[in-house]
């Protein structure tokens, strides 16, 4: 096992109707700003029960947040901040909204030009303005870490930044406020959290052997349960074990202690930068090719994937590996996640964009080993083709 | 899956030298209390390398913290801490020195006898110093939760609390430190490890996936590594293993969401009062028992158990059951650890007072079903010999 820190603030309300809980967790003479997407959270009436529950307070809204929060909508939020003396934040809704959410709480006391939050080797958040979540889409752990993702779109340039400052105080983790998601982002959502383990869990032995079997255990789970959310959609039970899998896929418990790869997120990122594609559309197009140009530094992982994940116990060990990697392609067009770059309209001649992209973000050495060059790059996208 | 609350703010510092880093946590002109306990913290140079760690503070000490912690020495490291103005308090041990401290935290700033903490509908902690602590023995899990458990030596009693305020702000896990640990101490820490985890997780389906498959990683890996602590003192990663697992066995994880026991720990706290058992000890003579004697109630999540620990999937239900209590049973043997009241030269006719103190402290009504009454206690106990 590897040395490590850890530690997770973020006080969890798990279950039905704890909305109702949050003002205990804000105080009284807040004045708070609710940051929403596009809409949804009006029309199913979660964003009225936000606000019932937060009677007495001053209240602002700031809606129009877009999925892939763009730097350029955040900053009118920033100014908002300023605007109102906004002293508290609660995003509504998904992953985007909480990763918005927390780089306006950082930008909002940032001392500069806020963009260098996300630029590589720029500045380090030495505040935020405190911020709480009440969750829609079970899918990006943004809930319960201290990590956002922000693109700005002038540059296509989409760019992760971390922070003790924007862990959520508190979050609100009600299935039943998923019972309304479109099938997309359902499927997303799954298959998001499913990658957000595999970065972590499939890189090379350390013998951390509790890190491997929860990361192990939240893979069968969303294998057993993500079909599940697409047949039965009010199933409040299929539901609870998804929310709850996506959050612990990634709020920094089973990354304690082990090698970490992010190579599949950092590629996937110039894709949906680039082309617009889905966050987890990406991902499942991109990680399985990289498991395969990956099979040998990744070899000994694979083949325990192989025989806990799927079972597959048959073959010599290149045939273990290749029935893995295609069960995992498998499961995401099962989640309706299509799996190639073709299926986006993507062809060959996008490549050397996307390949100056990562080299203008300084992605030249990814993964776990630093082994995934340009080089390594522009084949995991050809074969991604 | 149940409703849950869950927040767990302790930073843990996990590897080699980590003592080293507690500085950062203590505000530099803080007036600290150093409690340990027996001693071999002192023999092995564990409490050497934490004062050096913490030069420039002004320092306390206070020694002789017992396993079972006692109201009676701990009330005397409450006086000094009046007596000296301390402000943090650093626990240096296993969990019988930390679940003292976390006593000591609350008590220093209770108004009244602070007993009346310990007693069943006693009061609440609403305050308590700040704790740290440098784990040297991984069993209890109290190096990251707010439970404390102490004994009054006068009337034979021990009894838990809780309170948000005694979770150790940090936790050093520093692996090595376990190398000189007596083996019935690391024989007790794997067994007391295990049954928090049954506690947690052998009660009655939920649906909760993910904590099922934590609780069984946690199992599993304890099943692996805790022979190998006996074979191969020295070896690092079992250390850190077993280490990480301890932890994650009671610090609430595994139990939001699902329904809790603890029957098995109750009436072994009676036998440690009354007879002076290991706190382990008692949990390897009940646990089985009660599996028995609940069998029942605990059916379908015995057959997972069955399955999923043991591999166990040949023969009828109440077969599989025997299978898997037997094993239990097997396992506390492998770790040296005596799994009837007569290896302990305890007999039936002790079995009356034993009743008659767990009458006395209100546990009449115990387990997830609150169905085992003083009868079925008695049972168990009978069956315990």
């Amino acid at each position: 096992m590897l040395d490590f820190n850890f530690k997770n603030p973020t006080n969890i309300l798990f279950g039905k109707g704890k909305i109702a809980a949050i003002k205990e967790y804000i105080s009284a003479e807040s004045r708070v700003l609710v940051l929403y997407g596009g809409g949804s959270v009006k029309k199913n009436g979660t964003l009225d029960e936000v606000l019932a529950a937060l009677q007495g307070y001053t209240l602002f809204e700031f809606g129009g947040i877009e999925p892939n929060p763009s730097y350029e909508t955040l900053m009118k939020a920033v100014e908002l901040v300023h605007k109102e003396s906004i002293d508290f934040l609660l995003a509504v809704g998904g992953g985007s909204v909480i990763d918005g959410t927390k780089f306006v709480a950082a930008a909002a006391l940032f001392e500069g030009e806020p963009w260098s939050i996300l630029e590589q080797g720029g500045a380090t958040v030495q505040k935020a303005l405190p911020l709480g979540a009440v969750l829609t889409l079970p899918a990006t752990g943004s809930e319960m870490n201290c990590t956002g993702v922000v693109t700005r779109k002038s540059i296509q340039t989409k760019l992760p930044f971390q922070s003790p400052y924007v862990y959520p105080i508190f979050s609100v983790l009600d299935p039943e406020k998923t019972y309304t998601l479109p099938v997309r982002q359902v499927s997303n959502g799954v298959v998001d959290a499913f990658v957000h383990v595999i970065e972590q869990y499939l890189t090379y032995p350390v013998n951390a052997k509790v890190q491997d079997r929860f990361a192990e255990g939240l893979l069968l789970t969303l294998i057993e349960e993500g079909p599940k959310a697409l047949e039965t959609p009010m199933d409040y039970e299929v539901r609870s074990n998804l929310m709850w899998t996506a959050t612990l896929a990634l709020n920094g418990l089973i990354g304690a202690g082990v090698p970490q790869d992010w190579a599949t997120h950092m590629i996937g990122h110039e894709l949906t930068a680039m082309h617009g594609l889905d966050h987890a559309q990406t991902l499942a197009v991109i990680l399985p090719n990289l498991l395969d140009v990956c099979r040998q530094s990744k070899r000994e992982k694979l083949l325990q994937y192989a025989e806990r994940i799927w079972g597959i116990t048959d073959g010599d060990a290149e045939q273990r590996i290749d029935g893995a990697i295609g069960q995992t392609r498998q499961f995401f067009e099962q989640m309706q996640v299509k799996t190639r770059l073709s299926d986006y309209g993507i062809g060959k001649d996008s490549i050397p964009d996307l390949l100056a992209q990562l080299k203008a973000h300084g992605m030249v050495q990814l993964g776990e080993h630093q082994e995934i060059t340009l080089d390594l790059s522009q084949t995991i996208l050809e074969r991604s083709l």
